[in-house]
């Protein structure tokens, strides 16, 4: 976030991948607010002249044309769902920190992870039922997606940060392609538990329902299951960090 | 959230206050990642052809444009900061619990959310500087705003079940235009005092660093100040909410 060279180091990446985390747990809170709704995901439920595709979509297109417009996505810390429909931005430019390879922009993710959220994911957490509320549950949703998405991109600039601490153990397997080598290298087993056992934790202490007599906080009931938090990192977002990251790397000595 | 005749008792309404305590206590944990962001707010910033104004009220107007096109304003729930703008829904009608007098559509206080959050809410919580980050920041503005404002708004439906209680207590006040009478009758200071430090309490826990070491976690950073939270809640939310409860029953007999 910072302008200067040093604005990515191993502490500041950390630091912005934990906080990041907060982010995750409240948004998936959030969303678990509204039922299901499943109009808003039906193809056949909108009829808009000219737009041929499910809520969410118009949603989150015309939604990323705002934000597009507004600048979002001159970050690169940002990635667009619909890439393809975006218009420029309109406001000056602003001299974010560029640590990135060139090939960094082409790396999107984006469409398995829209995959797996609706497929995959909202399934698990959010109850059945229908209360009406599409366009706020697809802008929650967005807001979701948006988290889950910059999280795992941020994978480009964990790569770029390792490979620069010790670009020497990262520059053979490079130049051999080695894919399994690199996610070898950029895996640390107990770094996962406590990442998984943290964004748990979360879960579960801003997920509970507060009162003001502080002994029932623990006792009392729950508006999201934390376990979901753990398997969204241990499914998802660490497995798909980990993919951005062998890509970036992959790509570091063109 | 219900189509039930029932779905708005004294129960229901309150249970949605105390978990959109959560909603708002969450945005403010999110506006204040980023810093101020002058420029967001900058009338002279922004050159956009045939757009006059600064970036948060293009973002605003665009995003509600879309929220409108997918329904959001079909639920009496929801009011637009920029109604003059804004297209019909273009999604099939859903039938929301229509508890309110008609009257009710008239009242929207959001112009003054809109000025105290700017003048007088951001400066107490968010830091200084500026990060390039705009969009984001107009976005996380978006959310906590609508949040704000949809908590203020439900005084709408505070009001008609406390009428529905006891029609014989608000009647002879309503004739008599009688403001005061109907905001002291609207008035529980022990009610307040209690909002305001679970609110408190709510800002304090989403908005601690959370560390595997359960020891740590109190004594941790804050992300957010949560003395900010409570003073939202006593010297806006809680009063708004008021003004909104006597200006929809002081319509209640039309």
């Amino acid at each position: 976030m910072a302008t200067a060279d040093n604005a990515y180091t191993l502490d500041t990446v950390r630091e912005a991948l934990v906080r990041q985390e907060d982010t995750i747990v409240f948004a998936l809170i959030e969303r678990a607010k509204f039922p299901f709704n499943s109009q808003t995901y039906d193809q056949k439920y909108l009829e808009i002249p000219g737009f041929c595709g499910s809520l969410i979509e118009f949603v989150v297109k015309d939604t990323e044309i705002v934000q597009a417009k507004a600048g979002r996505y001159e970050n690169p810390e940002e990635n667009a769902f619909f890439p393809e429909n975006l218009l420029s931005s309109l406001v000056p430019s602003y001299p974010f920190t560029k640590i990135l390879h060139p090939g960094a922009a082409s790396i999107n993710i984006n469409k398995s992870i829209w995959k797996i959220y609706f497929q995959d994911l909202l399934p698990l957490f959010v109850s059945s039922g229908d209360d009406g509320n599409y366009a706020q549950t697809a802008a929650s949703d967005l807001s979701l997606l948006q988290a889950i998405s910059k999280r795992v991109h941020y994978g480009k600039f964990v790569a770029e940060v390792k490979f620069r601490e010790s670009p020497q153990d990262y520059e053979p397997l490079i130049h051999a392609k080695d894919k399994e080598g690199l996610m070898k290298l950029l895996t640390f087993k107990s770094v996962e538990e406590m990442v998984k056992k943290r964004v748990e934790k979360k879960a579960t202490l801003f997920g509970q329902e507060i009162s003001l007599n502080s002994s029932d906080d623990n006792n009392g009931k729950q508006k999201f299951d934390p376990s979901v938090a753990s398997k969204l990192y241990e499914k998802w977002v660490i497995p798909l960090t980990k993919e951005v990251q062998v890509e970036y790397l992959l790509q570091r000595l063109d």
